[in-house]
Formats: structure tokens, C-alpha cells, sequence
């Protein structure tokens, strides 16, 4: 797919990292000087973090080009999202001048934080072909997009919209009517509100507001949502009960929000000096590094949840292939988390083991073991395992891991793991693993399909030379 | 410390948890039928899922006892945690009850989520000795906790009623001044207002206001709060930018506070239908169940990144030993987390290198390898590992490691960690360390104190049998 950003800043660029990360090719237009270093940067933040989600390889980058006007930016595009200043005369001046050079079915996405679809399509000739997809910073790594349609909007754009932006990895909430500032920015609004009058009347200060987040309802709202929240809440009577409980706290003076406050100067300056105070010791790119480590680190937890945010990213990966080169099967390709790193500055030990089993997973998987054998009550337990780790890897690195089968008949199988890394060979994982029957747990003889499939491999590496360092024991060194 | 709960529902049975588990003897009032059945549960719950965000054991639990009345429960008490329905005349004719009761230094502290101390403290002879702590549910795994008192309360007491906190885990966030609904609540108050809104005006339903949670500022939420994410959103320019950008938008009509919705019939039907259309194929145990599993699992991601509610657990679990008996070093006590299950119903392998690799660390940090000598430029590597798996381990299983010194002397340590489950000998993981110097990466000699504590532990073990299947090699079946 061609796509072409308009507007290059923290939401535009984070759009760009996105489509170019999943494998689309984008021309970038944004006429603000040191456009091109501020893409640079939220594309190296996203290529730190997002390939670090999945356990498979992200198809390879699409190409990038800075488009020297509007219409050489939108020029043979499928995909136009706009992200340019929150200023409706802007964006419909910007509409206007681009419409000419669309083509008969391209879709024309903004990124507005608030406006209607149906204000930002008055000026169109086709007001169809527009659609409000609004992301979330950072972009290439917060899954939820609001798709948003006027009476304009056929619903098969939405549909289609849906399909593209579920394609990178994003989720698509597709709303059924237009409202100012759809779902999401009205509640965080609503949360904004009411914090500026904390600030102002020194109830509290930007750090505390944060720390009543982060270690209270931030942390249940990333795993589970404020109905299903308070459906627990109101124990075991539900949601109802729950109702019947709190319902009578809305007539409490709960919220000023009957109210807004002035943004007058000295507000201004109190936010912004105690927000100095919270974290004004940390670049913006500190933060922002930090901030993607973070949600690396939640969404791979989410993920191993079947979660949240961790939902998003296994539906895309299980559509992701692992490139096959001719030899050995390439049972993984990935890349390190940051979260992988420990107190020696490198990946930790348990990892290289997560590696190769689920790159034994991988390579039992093609010979038949599928999530539906497994189902139906067999699989493989790993007996023994043997590590040497030869070569240190770091947060990022990308990794391929090639699986030689040195026996594959019976219930047992022996495979040899080589984990290349950077600078080559980064460590060898010999596993000797069993087939089991999952009523029983005990080892058992696999299907004949599975059985087949394992012996072909061990007859088509048969030829190979033994591995070095294949039946290795850790040497007494008290013996020496 | 003796812990009275008077109220032992969702929120009095959360802080009965939280007290027994790590290490308090708690006492519950609790006239409602059932009560003790649903604090069991409550129990269960957090048995199942607070020990498992530690890498050390907590204490051992408290005595749980249930009361018969008010005084009997009080009696002895040195903190009584009031979580009694949410009715200020309920809350003070208890207050009137007890006091007589109370010794002189018992804290008396209040789970309101909503009213001001000086409005609880009405009624009582020494309301010096009230105040709010107000925790968030499951008030076993959420950490943070509002303490608040009123001109009333001394400031002796509000640092008093932290350390207690801090010293369950939770994080205490001490107010300046007394509000209706503190922090936390009326942040949420603003975005439930919003949200009946849109359930109200068919713009969103529940599910729909969830996920535009869940996958969007939730997420987010759970690592950065709302100012230092609007700090990031400023870009390069931090959050004077923001407030230039955003300011504008409060004159918008981007909330509906101004006005609160009824909750008439029709709304709560319309509410509670679409939770259970939402939610309804679930119990609320087993929702109880995923949302904690899920905690876990965020809590340890967290931990690991040293963010946010990983920071209350990581600095609790500094001041936690591991007990040790008399035998071989007892180098992990820990209880398996829900999240390291894989598809075969068990823990996953990595897990068994991630806990040796643990143990490891703690017998060298046994032996002076501490984070100051890391810091200093000295570490250990794993060079080899052979791990024989023996038995299953499940969640919420209990384990145990001793590790034996095979050789202890020069650049290289030989250790043998044995796995003890609930069903005896569940793996051994031999390892093959190196000291290495870090800034060079290559193996050197460990400083005098740590090659000394290491060759003594080998002495100390020089006379034990050499432990089955120690030297070992994965059999070739290729051969046989």
C-alpha cells in the first residue's frame, strides 16, 4: 500500500513509523523546518519498540520519502492521513488544495482529536471518502484508533478503514454516530478538567495526580476496562448492585466540572514549573524511551494474558510468517525487548530459553503439533536442555534461530538450536523433548502425521555434520 | 501488629488479606450472612495471586479470627480499618461504639471513598487518632492508598499510617489537604459521569467506552500518568507547548459534566443489560480471577522496568528474606505466577532458568556480589546450563531452591540448583558461571572478599555426595 502522511510531527511521525514498520511504503509532507531529524527520531523510538512486541518478524519496512508538496505527497496514494495543526480553517484549506490529486479510491484520513467528520467534509467535492481515524501517542505502539463516520460516510469505507488499520496491528473502534471529541478524549478530557482544578486550588500537584493514576486505577484500566471494573466492584451482585450503591454519589459535589478553569497565566506557569519539578531531569527522548519500554514490557505481559492491548498484537501475529532460508528451518526471527535486559547490561539467561522453546514450538508446530492437537490432548514437554552461551545480545538486536533435528522418531526428539545474533553464533540450546498424552502426562507415541513429518526432518538433516558442541557435558572442574 | 476489619466485604476483605498475608494477625466483624464464606473467597483470590508478584517469600501469615462484636474485635487492636457502607450516620454511630474500646495509640482509620475526616471525626472524643486511608480494589494487589486527615489530625500520625502502609506493600499518598472524594475518586467520578452519558445517549456502550480504555489511555495509565504523558504529547517543547495547543479545547463543549445525568430506570436497565451483554458469560469469580492473573502479570512487567506500581513491590521485597535452614543455601523461596503457564497447563521452561538465574544472583550477592560490586565493574556470567526438568509446576505451586558449590575457587563457580516442589524434586539446573570484569567483558579474577566467600562455600560443601546427574550429557539417540 502507498500511504501519504501530512504532517510529520509526534502524531503524523507516529503514523509514519506505524504503516512503514508493517511493511507500507510513505511520502511524509510537512513544510516545518528539522522535519525530517524529528521523523528520524520517533522512527528510531519505533523501531526500538515495536518489532519488541511481536515473537515473529514484522514484514520488512516499506520505503520513505519526504514529498516536497502536497500533491507529490498524495500523488498515486491509497491510504492520506492527515495530521496537521487542530485548526478546522487549517485542515479544510489543506482538504481543498489535496482533493484534486486523489485518487477515484483513496481513503482520506484525519487524525483531528475532536472535530466531526461531517465539519471536516463541508468543503469536499467527496465528502465520502473521508473518515476520522483517530490514534493515540505513541502511535506505533497504542493500539486503539476511533474510526469515525458522518451521514456522509458509507459504511463500507468504515469496514475498509477497519480492515487497513487492523492490518498494523491497530484496533479499531468503529463508532456508530459522530460527537466532538469521540470516546477517548472525552474521558481523558473529563479527567483534565477536573485535574487543572486540583492544580489550581492546590489540592494537589501534577506528581500526585500522576501517582493516583499509576498506582491505582491506571494500572486496573490496562487489563480491564471501568463497566467490567465496577461490574467487580459491586461484588458479587454485579453490575445492578453496584448501580444501586454508588448511584446516589452523583449528587455529590464529586467533580467541579460544572466549571472550567481560566488557563490564566499563573495556572500556566504552576503547571508547567510543577511539572519541571516531576520530571523536568529527563529529556523529552529520555521519557519517551522510558515510556516505550514500558508499554513493551505491558503489552508482551497483555499478550501473555490474551489481554487488552496484548490482544491486539497476537491477532496480527498470527497472520505474520517466519521467512524460510534454504538449509536449516528458521524456527524464530525477533527481536530483543528492552525488558529482556538485566543488571549485566544484557539479555538475561531465561530469555535464550523463551527463544528456543518457542522456536521449538515453532518447528513442532510445522510438523503437525497445531493449537488443535494440542486440544486434543497431546503434545510435547521439554526433558532436558543443555546452553552454552557464546555471544552477549542487547535490547534490539534481531535474532534468528535455525533448529537442526538430530533424532525424530519414537516419542523422543532431539533438536539443536543455534541462536545467531549480530556478531554470529550468540549461543547453541540442545533440548531433548517428549511426546506426552496431556490426560495422562505421561510420554506417548505421537499421531502418525506427527510422527511422519518429525522423521523427515531427522532424515533430511541426517547428512549434516554433527553440531559442535551437540552431547556436551558442563566439565567437573574438580576433576581437573 | 494486631489489625481489627469491621466490614469484611470487597474492600474490608481485600485489607484483611493484605494484613494476613504479610504477616498480621487480623480480626473481622461482620454481622451479614455469609460473610465468612466471602472473605474466604476474598482470601483465596489473593492467595492465589499477591505472593506471586514477589521473588521472595512474604512472612508467614497472619491468624485470622472472626469476632462476635464490635468490642471483641477492636479489643487489643493497634490499627482498626473501618470499611463499614458508605453512609456517614452508619459510619459514626460505629465510631461512637467502638471508642470506648480503643487502646490509646490504636490508629483508627476509615476506607471512605468519599467523605472528609473532620466530617468522620464529628462524633468522636479524640478524633486525633482518625483517619482516611482510602485503597483501591482489589486492595491486595493495587498498591496506592489515599491517607488524608483533617486540621485534626496531627502529622505524627499521617507518617505513622504511611510506614504502617508502606510496610504491606501499598503505596501511601499522603494529602495536604482534606476533599470530598480525594484523588483517585473524583478523577474516576469525572470519567463514570461522562461515560453514563454516553451510555445515556446510545453514543457508545459499555463495552465500546471499555475498550476505548483498555487498548488506549488505560494502557497508557498504567505507566505514566496524565501530566507526564501531556508532557510527551507537547513534543520536544514539554508541557508549556501542550497548554499553548490543548488550552483552547476546554472552551469546547467536549464534556457533558456541566449537567449530571438521572440514573432513572430505564438508564440502569440500559446499563446493567449491556454489562451483562458485555461481561455476562462470566462469573464474577472468574472475572476476579483474570483481572488479578492479569495484575500479576502488569506488576512484574512494571517491577521489572522499575515503573510505577513495580516500584512499591520491588522496595517492600528489599527488606524480604529468604529463610534458611540448615542444609545446603536456600537461594529462592517464591511462589509461581499465574502468567508463566503455557499451553501445556504448566510452567513454561524459561521460567526454570528465570528462577535459577535468581538464585544464582542471590548466592553470589550472598558471597559480596551486590549491586555496589556491580556498580563498581564486576559481575558474573553464565557460560553453560543443563537443566533435567522432573516434575510439573503449576500456578500458585510453592518452590524452593538449594544450590550446592561444586567449585568455587578462581574465574570459575560450578553450582547445581536443585527445583523442590510441592511434589519433591522438580528440576536441577547446573550452571557454569564466570566472573567477568564489565567493562572489558572477559573473565577475571573475582575481588579477594568474593573469591574467599565463594571458596568457603565450596569447602563447606566439598564433604556432600555429588548430586545426581551433575556432569551429565543429553543422551544421543542417534548412537543407541
Amino acid at each position: 500500500m502507498k500511504v501519504a502522511i501530512l504532517g510529520g510531527g509526534v502524531i503524523g511521525g507516529g503514523w509514519a513509523a506505524r504503516f512503514l514498520l508493517n511493511g507500507h511504503d510513505v511520502a511524509v509532507y510537512d513544510p516545518a523546518p528539522e522535519a525530517e531529524r524529528k521523523l528520524g527520531e520517533i522512527l528510531d523510538n519505533a523501531r526500538a519498540s515495536l518489532p519488541a512486541v511481536y515473537d515473529r518478524p514484522l514484514p520488512p519496512e516499506g520505503a520513505l520519502r519526504f514529498a516536497s508538496s502536497l500533491a507529490e505527497a498524495v500523488a498515486g496514494a491509497d491510504w492520506v492521513q492527515e495530521s496537521a495543526p487542530e485548526r478546522l480553517e487549517v485542515k479544510q484549506a489543506l482538504y481543498k488544495e489535496i482533493e484534486p490529486h486523489l485518487g477515484a479510491e483513496t481513503v482520506l484520513a484525519s487524525s483531528t482529536s475532536g472535530y466531526r467528520p461531517s465539519q471536516l467534509q463541508e468543503l469536499l467535492k467527496r465528502p465520502d471518502r473521508l473518515i476520522v481515524a483517530h490514534p493515540f501517542n505513541p502511535v506505533y505502539l497504542v493500539p486503539l484508533v476511533e474510526v469515525v463516520g458522518s451521514d456522509a460516510t458509507p459504511e463500507a469505507l468504515k469496514t475498509r478503514a477497519a480492515e487497513v488499520l487492523r492490518g498494523i496491528g491497530m484496533h479499531p473502534l468503529v463508532m456508530g454516530c459522530e460527537i466532538d471529541g469521540f470516546i477517548g478524549n472525552r474521558l481523558q478530557e473529563a479527567v483534565w478538567r477536573e485535574t487543572l482544578w486540583m492544580v489550581k486550588e492546590g489540592v494537589a500537584t501534577t506528581q500526585e495526580v500522576d501517582e493516583a493514576i499509576l498506582y491505582g486505577f491506571g494500572l486496573r484500566w490496562a487489563q480491564m476496562g471501568q463497566f467490567d471494573t465496577y461490574r467487580l466492584a459491586g461484588g458479587e451482585a454485579g453490575m445492578r448492585h453496584f448501580l444501586a450503591q454508588f448511584g446516589p454519589s452523583l449528587k455529590e459535589p464529586l467533580t467541579r466540572l460544572m466549571d472550567v478553569p481560566e488557563l490564566h497565566e499563573g495556572l500556566v506557569e504552576r503547571l508547567a514549573a510543577q511539572s519541571d519539578a516531576q520530571s523536568g531531569h529527563l529529556s523529552i527522548r529520555q521519557m519517551e524511551r522510558a515510556r516505550d519500554a514500558n508499554l513493551v514490557a505491558l503489552i508482551r505481559a497483555l499478550k501473555q494474558r490474551n489481554a487488552g492491548a496484548g490482544r491486539a498484537v497476537k491477532a496480527q501475529e498470527a497472520g505474520l510468517a517466519i521467512p524460510q532460508t534454504a538449509d536449516l528451518p528458521v524456527t524464530a526471527k525477533r527481536v530483543i525487548p528492552p525488558s529482556w535486559t538485566d543488571a549485566n547490561g544484557h539479555m538475561n539467561e531465561a530469555h535464550y530459553i523463551e527463544v528456543a522453546s518457542n522456536a521449538a514450538d515453532a518447528l513442532t508446530e510445522s510438523c503437525g503439533v497445531t493449537a488443535e492437537y494440542v486440544a486434543g490432548g497431546n503434545s510435547h514437554f521439554t526433558a532436558e536442555t543443555h546452553v552454552r552461551f557464546l555471544a552477549e545480545l542487547h535490547e534490539g538486536d534481531g535474532i534468528t534461530v535455525q533448529t537442526q533435528v538430530l533424532h525424530g522418531s519414537g516419542k523422543k526428539t532431539h533438536l539443536f538450536h543455534r541462536i545467531l545474533g549480530p556478531e554470529g553464533l550468540s549461543a547453541t540450546v540442545e533440548m531433548m523433548i517428549l511426546h506426552v498424552d496431556l490426560a495422562t502426562r505421561r510420554v506417548s507415541d505421537p499421531l502418525p502425521h506427527v510422527a511422519d513429518a518429525l522423521k523427515a526432518l531427522e532424515c533430511a538433516h541426517s547428512h549434516l555434520p554433527r553440531p559442535d558442541g551437540a552431547g556436551a557435558a558442563i566439565r567437573d572442574l574438580t576433576m581437573t
